[in-house]
């Protein structure tokens, strides 16, 4: 009943594929990163035409399961290097599933100049040329398309960046509101740019309810799944009040809030940029600060946030975007830094890569210290417009800070590293490092055992144990992107034994199979495998599981720490 | 006898040392880059506090050999990430030599912000603070100095680009004649800079006649060595009329010259551009055909070379210089490219990274094919003045290339490839690939056996015997790296078999050894593996060894032919 569909931008062909048997009990990441990895040579261009970018929905997706909205888009990535899998909300993934399609590959690359569209249907692919949405940004596509084809149709699209090609870019995907949700890290819009695609609309005529092995023990396994997200303190209260930017005061207390270009652990406005203060704002303003980013959500981390005139800012406004910009850049104006949000949404670059490197231009002296209002330029007049001084900054974080010489440039395997510091906070130091995905805090969310006490508790400041969390956080997580699920789901499952129980039980349910928590385990395993054995391929070898250097150099405040883990325990984490 | 000056500049202190009995058979590249090896951490920031810059005179310099005035400068590099190694030309390295200095290792980083002069003297070194020169080009700093210190003084020095730590920057060393020279690959500019020294001037007083253990066996083999120099038609004749432009109509028959950034293997305007043009228009103006880059030169494959009306334009006018620009680039002007190539010089940048970058930036659309006076005007206004364009140029090749998005970047390990297409002339193909410097033609001159028909023919289409060249070669020029003689010596040694037999007796009379060709044969190889282990520790493992895959998609006029040498082929490179 699966299908593959496959879309070749060299012939401009699209076909529909039965899927390899090896395949069938793959989804979301396991499958991009099965695919990447079977498909494209690793030391290939990454937008060349030999990369390959591939959707594919989770194992739950399209069901009724709670929080399963969420679907995997994989690439060679054009700014790690290495392989890439990103997660995002949104309507498309639950249509495509629902279509019967199990995923898309785009592959090839068009040998004139000229862009195109892609009209995803039941039966097949139409490639359309496409003039109309070029150099436009998100929001406008989205509205175009919703004009042209109608208010159900899914929708993936780049912005001006990722038409650059540029490595900052990402690929947004159209939510339940018409808003936008992203594909976010490693620059996974200027491989969709590389194949001239400005846009993947899937057309919903002909969804359908996905056979279910055993209905009656899905409705169970969903509804005891459920109760777990419900009643876990982070799920089911923290995030759906105050979204993730929750964990602004939590981790400024922590000392582990990266603040002026990682040179504190402490940042002096907290308050200002709080998740405290954004929920204030957003009720005094009309707002909604509980706010789902796709069908069956049950956190509702995602909010609407309103300007002071009652007039909509943005949405899904992300701690690490809010830290990014407010701690490491110290921007001190919420209302500026949902602008700033809004506009890298519809120019379409990654909300994290993007502000970290602001932090590094700043420290270069490109634009004053917490200057908003000049970010907002760069972004609109520069970035969007691929000026020359736009095409430096869209190079990212690393690129700036090799073109200014600096060498205090936040990065892993050429990605910034996200709003939690590895000297202060040691067990995301050992994901960052050693995550296939290049600094990436969703890989391995050891902040849950360090700081939040959640599956128990393992000291910040100590390197005792902390190869053990990640290599089990990350085998764990693997698995999780795999099915679909949100990765918040995670705190529920570290804690509360019927939570996992409860999602092994969905997918026997979902597929007939008789799995066990054994199996999840051996199959988030098989994912990090696949990806790090592509990432040794393509050139990314233990010597690029290390954090820089400034990290071991410079202590940091307040706890005066440096990054001391000796290389050697570090590069324990792949025996598994 | 022999001594090491140290100098940490986070304390602004100078040291001298005793050298270390294992390094006393040590000089040139050899002892660069075991001084590397031995002291820089290989996954360290190039351009932080555990880089250290160090110059090394070779085995033979300040002896009166023939073709013996060349030393070398090693550091971590910032362009390719792995170790670097340079020689050049100029008067320093024979005053070091001859003041008993073995070594000069540069270390540490000032903690202030201040930049500083250093004065080496037969006893020690001086650091002194310097504003006067700051932001002031190679020539004005020569200028300056000479003024300041007297004629005679030995000057390392630093342009605006090294100033700001631009991955192109190189160091220049005063010539003679008062023009400069340069350790031009890699980004060995921004190391210096990094450390904030602008110069280092060379006190000649002092300097002695070097002990010479046999000096009767000496001049005999150096007389020998000198004979075999002049006789073979390459050395002797070819490179001292038309210096090494003399190589545009040879690699253009062979369709080999990579011709507008890589797209083609043959110029159409290659007459224009050529050393008999060149030649023609030396004589015509009254410059100055044969010239040597440093005391006792044979060879004099330098010129000075004028504009219409008489004045001096630039020295030292390579065949990569004129390639890059005039071919890759497009422009057909001499006189606008030994413009831009004095232009170069003073700003201190690469001549082979800048115009392969920029000829990459002309595809990207930024500037026209072929526009040489934009070129010169973004060399001055942006690249000398670090703007935010400056700073993208200023990062290279790569850095161009990828800010754009473009697929035909032209660069290994990071690094320009130079003026030979590796589809057309496979042998020069696996030296970039393979060499431990990114690609670099002077580390294993494959045109010599491919093209040139000196120590053998080896048929430059196939891949047949390549590997083996390469590797020969590579091994016999690290090891000639570490004399102090020109490269260029290897055009009798690979056909007049007095040559290496002279060359093994100048140093067995040098230092009172009994050495064979043998051990110069495993002191290359030392040095290849001592450099390869490096490399491998900072992560430039096997697939780092490789081609950038444009060449393996893109076939080349006019022989139409693609890089397809199997990448295991190539991996067997390292089985010596």
């Amino acid at each position: 009943m699966h299908k593959i569909f496959r879309i070749d931008m060299t012939d401009l062909k699209a076909t529909v594929e039965t899927v390899p048997e090896a395949w069938a009990g793959l989804g979301g990441r396991a499958l991009t990163s099965t695919i990447v990895a079977a498909e494209v040579p690793p030391t290939c261009h990454p937008l060349g035409p030999n990369n390959k970018l591939v959707f594919a929905p989770g194992l739950l997706s399209g069901t009724a399961a709670s929080n399963a909205g969420r679907f995997s888009c994989g690439a060679k990535s054009p700014l790690t290097g290495g392989i890439k899998e990103c997660s995002a909300g949104g309507s498309a993934g639950r249509i495509i599933a629902r279509l019967g399609i199990k995923a898309i590959i785009l592959e090839g690359q068009p040998k004139g100049e000229g862009w195109y569209g892609l009209i995803v249907r039941k039966d097949g692919v139409e490639i359309v040329p496409e003039t109309e949405t070029l150099g436009k940004g998100n929001f406008a596509v989205v509205e175009d398309l919703t004009a042209r084809l109608g208010e159900d149709f899914g929708v993936i699209t780049l912005g001006p960046a990722g038409e650059h090609l540029m490595a900052v870019s990402d690929i947004s995907v159209k939510d339940p509101d018409g808003k936008l949700r992203s594909f976010g890290r490693g620059g996974l819009g200027a491989v969709m740019g590389s194949k001239r695609v400005k846009f993947i609309a899937i057309d919903p005529e002909g969804v359908a309810n996905l056979a279910i092995a055993d209905p009656a023990a899905f409705k169970v396994a969903n509804k005891a799944f459920t109760k777990t997200l419900n009643d876990h303190p982070v799920s089911g209260q923290g995030l759906k009040k105050y979204g993730t930017a929750v964990l602004v005061n939590i981790i400024n207390e922590a000392g582990g809030l990266p603040t002026k270009n990682f040179t504190s652990g402490q940042c002096d406005h907290h308050d200002q940029i709080s998740g405290e203060q954004m929920y204030d704002n957003i009720v005094a303003r009309g707002g909604e600060p509980t706010h789902g980013c796709s069908v069956g959500c049950q956190i509702q981390c995602s909010q609407v946030y309103n300007d002071k005139d009652g007039k909509f800012l943005t949405s899904g406004f992300e701690y690490e975007t809010i830290w990014a910009l407010g701690a490491d850049g110290l921007i001190k104006d919420l209302d500026i830094i949902a602008e700033i949000d809004n506009v890298m949404d519809d120019i379409g670059v990654d909300s994290i890569e993007v502000p970290v490197m602001f932090a590094v231009a700043m420290e270069a002296g490109l634009l004053p210290w917490g200057d908003g209002k000049r970010m907002l330029e760069m972004l609109r007049e520069d970035i969007a417009k691929g000026t020359s001084l736009g095409r430096l900054l869209g190079g990212g974080t690393a690129a700036v800070g090799r073109a200014f010489g600096l060498t205090r440039i936040p990065v892993v395997k050429n990605q910034a590293i996200p709003a939690y510091d590895p000297r202060a906070i040691k067990g995301i130091g050992v994901t960052y490092a050693t995550t296939t995905m290049g600094a990436d805090h969703t890989a391995g969310y050891a902040i849950a055992t360090n700081i939040l006490n959640v599956g128990g508790k393992v000291d910040p400041l100590s390197n005792d144990g902390q190869v053990d969390l990640s290599r089990n956080l990350q085998i764990a997580t693997a698995a999780v992107d795999s099915t679909g699920l949100c990765l918040f789901i995670a705190f529920p499952a570290l804690d509360i034994p019927e939570c996992l129980a409860s999602v092994v039980g969905m997918l026997n349910a979902r597929y007939g199979l008789s799995l066990t928590g054994d199996d999840v385990v051996a199959l988030g395993k098989q994912v990090l495998k696949t990806e790090h054995a592509f990432n040794l391929a393509a050139g990314l070898g233990d010597e690029s599981d290390r954090l820089p250097e400034f990290f071991e150099l410079e202590p940091i405040a307040p706890h005066q720490v440096k990054w001391d883990m000796d290389p050697k325990e570090l590069a324990t984490f792949w025996s598994f």
